[in-house]
């Protein structure tokens, strides 16, 4: 697996777990956003880039906002670019904690 | 010009904002990405889908986090999503104020 931090990879995840969270299926969501099942499925796992005409289209099936998705995958990114920074804040907020 | 809310137009917008922010050239900024002047102009002008890793190469070359660049978009998308709305809440605060 990459280590890279990809935007792709983040809006796969907050599609697929939007999706799966409403207990649709693949197939139920690819009808309505009129994307082939295949397209989707690549798009959920990061392995397509979605164009910005079908991410809507996608978004738009799943009764969500493209910027309800994107808040979503910024902090998914965020959580990929910070894990150092993370954890030294949780040790300082557990030091006060025991001081 | 498309009525459309595409991810591609506001990465272009918030790409393009950055650069000149930071007084640089195209030129410059495509060199350090290692991508054509010809991809980066049309990146920017929302004519080009970026790939996933392009689009971290260009926000590398831009000294940008990939999140500090979602964030800027979504703010930019929110703004096309919600005009109707931001009018009525300015009404409704309009009308509290003169209550």
């Amino acid at each position: 697996m990459s280590m890279e931090n990809l935007l792709r990879t983040h809006i796969g995840t907050s599609l697929r777990a939007a999706r799966v969270a409403q207990g649709r299926t693949l197939r139920a969501v690819a009808a309505d956003a009129r994307v082939s099942l295949g397209y989707l499925s690549e798009v959920e796992r990061g392995q397509k880039e979605a164009s910005s005409e079908l991410l809507n289209a996608i978004c738009s099936a799943l009764d969500l906002s493209l910027s309800t998705v994107l808040t979503d995958v910024t902090e998914l990114i965020k959580r990929h670019e910070t894990p150092v920074l993370t954890v030294v804040a949780s040790e300082v907020i557990s030091d006060v904690d025991a001081a």
